[in-house]
């Protein structure tokens, strides 16, 4: 009699997204005649056209495996070498991280490696996740069995959550027991704040002391303004020895919908195996991209290699004050309507503290009926989040202009 | 203290096709001389360039793609639906099978989803597999942590082995005993076996008096030349109750370098909780999409649909008809120099039995250096496939031709 994996039977329904989609249509369904003036800030997509160097890539790499001699078929599971080693090249080397492009994973998302990754990590680890967060790190551990079942407010048993609030400026700092796993999102989704050099030197420092791993989620890196902030956990050189870091070209690219993403695992990080033997997590994370995934399409790579030539980082510039002017003007628009707002400078989203007492779904509801802008509940990350609301700077400058003119006009 | 999942270290070193590519350079290293006349037949990778039809829908979407209106960022996880209902209308509605476009997952590949499937399932199921496979059923498990240890043949304690051999025409009977998750592969790699109809009724009415699920791998499909053989496990009605199907545009479509795949989860298809409750896997498997991946690359989704274009279903025609003639045309050339030979008629790859008493590393290494040509040791797929070897007919025809006119020469 074959049995199901029962531990998805604890993941609460839903995730976030879906039920946003619910109520934007039943919005739309009682008041149809506002469809047309709805503006979407509420999922991290972008919406700018594909950057021409990663276009033109691709139409070359496509007229390639039109001929016999550029035929492309199965390519290295990891990945081509002319992207590992541009990446290891252009995002680490010459920032002064040494990095070897063999330490370099090329996959098709950060979604998919941040989920992943934890094939490689045992069953018996404390996990602790920042609150509020990307879903996705929780909701693949209860997959995996890490967790018991949530309580009323959506935590789950098992699981250690590090609030993030104004206090500690959203980025936790280590706690005062030992737990093993810790995904540290940076700049973080939802809340827009972005970790210090030396806060992340002291999660550093408490990983090497309890043999924890890191795994660092720095896939809005590009969005980091501040000269003095980490765009790698490697900045951090002893990170090398316990974390892992996760990138993507999704959200400096605009691939999401081309699909291109790596993650690193350094040759000096090892774990405890059940013996208590310490092993190279490389070898085991080498061993599950040749099982169980096949690379990444090779336009995909070419389009992505693109991205780090001249004209590439050019268009990439573009992209991202096209998306931070966005963030500014928006985040300007909300706090001069009184309210408190986080995040915009070092990521492209604005957090919102409503008013005393509002949750984040009766927010949500009021900004989508009083000014028809779709926005993303703060609870939906997490506990912490609740009583915030979270804006996408992700959109055509008209949209956020409009959408702004709207929130500056909104009364709390 | 973070622990790694120690199952990863019983896996046996080295898949197959690292330790073949180490001898054959260790070959080209004694004797550069021979590089240049070495034929590849080992790996099971398309040679033919990608069908126009493909090409000019990915110029057309990576176009798109540079103008907002055209702009395509994430998509739905599961496959955009204009792929999914000319999959479901195509390779099975016409056919007579009910399979609707909701039932549907596109992926980025047939391995990832072979793999990925032991997520939904239970972790104390009892595995079967045929031997010879395709290492990844064997090895996912493994990782997954649903074995013990190998044996000193590499046979995993747990694991229940179904041998295929000539006895069996290479496609097993049910056992007489219950077994809860069963990989079935036709038609097959590496023997090059397709599963008769009747045979595959008995599997489905096996798995539906045991409660147990099967793991259609069909990759193969569009090879299979017997009009009176099935291509898809739905051919028999009841397996919508009880299997999975996986499918691949690798092998049709000459897709192994632009990723794209999909899995038939019908909604029929329940399995028992750890509570003994019946629960469709539909929506777990629909649950992981959307946590786990963020969908297929739009343009690559665009070409896997230009390949159910009347053009592009003659594109494929063409190039089966072109891997089937390589296939021929290698079959007679060794059953000509006396060997036994299975495969080729059905299927890209013909199983060759090697004389009494040759191991199949023998029989690699005696090819490479006899008459240069790389093929792929049967035991490397199991120990069933001790003492024969595969021959891939994915060439160019000069290149197949040039193997055949050398394996008909060895004096065995």
């Amino acid at each position: 009699m074959a049995q199901l994996n029962s531990h998805y039977l604890k993941l609460k329904a839903g995730y976030l997204f879906p039920e946003i989609s619910r109520r934007v249509a039943a919005f739309l369904e009682a008041e149809p005649s506002r469809a047309a003036s709805l503006i979407r800030c509420g999922i991290g997509d972008v919406t700018e056209p594909l950057p021409a160097a990663a276009r033109e890539a691709m139409h070359r790499a496509v007229d390639e495996l039109g001929t016999r001699e550029g035929f492309h078929g199965y390519g290295p599971e990891q990945g081509y070498a002319f992207l590992r080693e541009a990446i290891a090249e252009k995002d680490y080397r010459a920032r002064g991280i040494p990095i070897a492009p063999e330490e370099i994973f090329v996959s098709d998302g950060s979604k998919c490696d941040c989920a992943n990754i934890l094939d490689i990590l045992g069953v018996g680890n404390r996990i602790a996740v920042m609150d509020p967060v990307y879903p996705v790190y929780v909701d693949t551990n209860v997959m995996a069995g890490h967790t018991g079942v949530a309580d009323a407010s959506g935590r789950y048993e098992g699981l250690h959550y590090l609030a993030c609030g104004p206090g500690n400026d959203f980025m936790p700092s280590p706690p005062d027991y030992p737990v093993d796993v810790v995904y540290l999102c940076s700049p973080n989704n939802p809340t827009g704040a972005a970790i210090t050099r030396e806060r992340l030197a002291e999660w550093v420092a408490y990983a090497l002391k309890h043999e924890a791993i890191l795994l660092y989620d720095a896939a809005y890196e590009a969005y980091i303004s501040r000269s003095e902030l980490p765009h790698s956990i490697y900045e951090i050189a002893e990170a090398r020895r316990c974390a892992i870091e996760f990138r993507s070209f999704s959200k400096n690219g605009g691939f999401t919908g081309v699909r291109c993403a790596f993650t690193v695992v350094p040759k000096d990080l090892a774990l405890r195996a059940d013996s208590g033997d310490r092993h190279p997590l490389h070898p085991l994370w080498n061993r599950r991209f040749s099982t169980k995934f096949n690379g990444v399409s090779y336009v995909t790579q070419r389009a992505a290699e693109a991205l780090y030539s001249e004209r590439g980082q050019s268009e990439i510039r573009t992209l991202i004050a096209h998306y931070m002017e966005n963030a500014r003007i928006l985040r300007a628009a909300v706090e001069s309507s009184g309210l408190v707002v986080y995040g915009g400078v070092d990521a492209p989203y604005i957090w919102v503290q409503g008013p005393e007492g509002a949750s984040s779904w009766d927010l949500f509801d009021r900004v989508l009926r009083e000014i028809g802008v779709v926005v993303t509940p703060g609870s939906g990350f997490g506990q912490a989040g609740e009583g915030f609301f979270r804006i996408s700077a992700f959109n055509a400058r008209d949209k956020a202009q409009e959408a702004a003119r709207r929130f500056a006009g909104m009364k709390w």
